[in-house]
């Protein structure tokens, strides 16, 4: 599988090809052509094999692609074909929607627990997955492979708790907090600023 | 203002630089050169002059960029300058987070209700928001200016939910169902899919 370069921007359309299959996937259907594919996506069929086949050979001429077999592939392109274990800190609203968000779990991402500075949330559990103190980041992660530490606290906490992750050797953090986070090189920051999107459908709205 | 013709890039990035400009503010800065800002922000000073210069003289040549202006006109540009009334569709933890997030109604998003089919929910409120039921959500529409329609519940009512309103007349939707809607051209969708922003940084943490 060539991976090298592959554009940013096909990498960024991987998961809505990968959510498209999983839908044909339950519906049963086992093959496709890019043109049919096409027409669900909204996108044009040239786009598509234009796309896909940066991973050569997946579609055949006159049969078009095999469904669970480019569903596997974008899998293993995405990692998804490993579990990852994650935590959440802040166990607020989003945190705890977060938490709940039984999707991720089908994709291999396991929530093994919630962090929160709220003493009275401390041993108590949302939906079997237990809440720990703030006090608790550091041995838990010694003890337990974190492999991805979600934050869904303020931007006040955020840079001091990414600090502390990093520290005792998380190396991935998704981070809801509307701040930017200045980490180690080797330390991968995928941000997501709700307001930022709500600011770039205010703009559309204005443009319209 | 000129703005047609600005690339969709540099729209994507208005809103980073609204964040720095707005912390800037609040610090007391009252001018800074497309240097210092490219320090604070960890792009380089040419993309800066390169983007803002688009919006036409903000900066002055060896007096840099008026802090107060550049925010101001930036926040104009993104339809900042105006309030939006929104509604959330769904009341549990998600649409209570974003229900929540004061930020927002810093920026001129006000949340006037939140539509739930739990019963129970219904005649309470969240933090001082009315939670309505389903049913009321024609009705509420038809008086009340509703600019956004945020929909926080799963895919499989999603596509119905945005039918029903487009169909009285609401033109912008906030989607973080994980699902395509497929609306009227003058309806203007901006999805949050979080699943697919967790892929990116899965892939990411693989290339590492």
């Amino acid at each position: 599988m060539e991976e090298n370069g592959i554009s940013k921007a096909i990498i960024s359309r991987l998961p809505r090809y990968y959510r498209y299959l999983g839908e044909l996937k339950e519906e049963g259907v086992e093959r496709i052509s890019s043109k049919e594919l096409s027409i669900r996506m909204h996108v044009t069929a040239s786009q598509i094999r234009h796309d896909l086949n940066h991973f050569g050979g997946f579609g055949q001429q006159g049969y078009g692609y095999n469904v669970e077999n480019l569903y596997r592939e974008i899998a293993k392109i995405l990692g998804l074909n490993r579990k990852h274990h994650l935590i959440i800190i802040g166990a607020g609203n989003l945190g705890q929607a977060l938490a709940n968000y039984g999707n991720f779990e089908s994709k291999g991402f396991l929530v093994e627990g919630l962090f929160d500075q709220n003493t009275e949330l401390k041993g108590t559990n949302k939906k079997g997955i237990p809440i720990y103190g703030m006090e608790e980041l550091e041995p838990f992660i010694r003890k337990n492979r974190v492999d991805i530490a979600v934050l869904a606290i303020p931007k006040s906490a955020a840079v001091v708790v990414a600090k502390r992750l990093t520290e005792c050797g998380v190396r991935a953090i998704w981070n809801f907090a509307h701040t930017d986070l200045d980490l180690p090189k080797d330390v991968v920051v995928e941000n997501v600023h709700l307001s930022e999107s709500l600011m770039q459908l205010s703009y559309r709205m204005k443009k319209r």
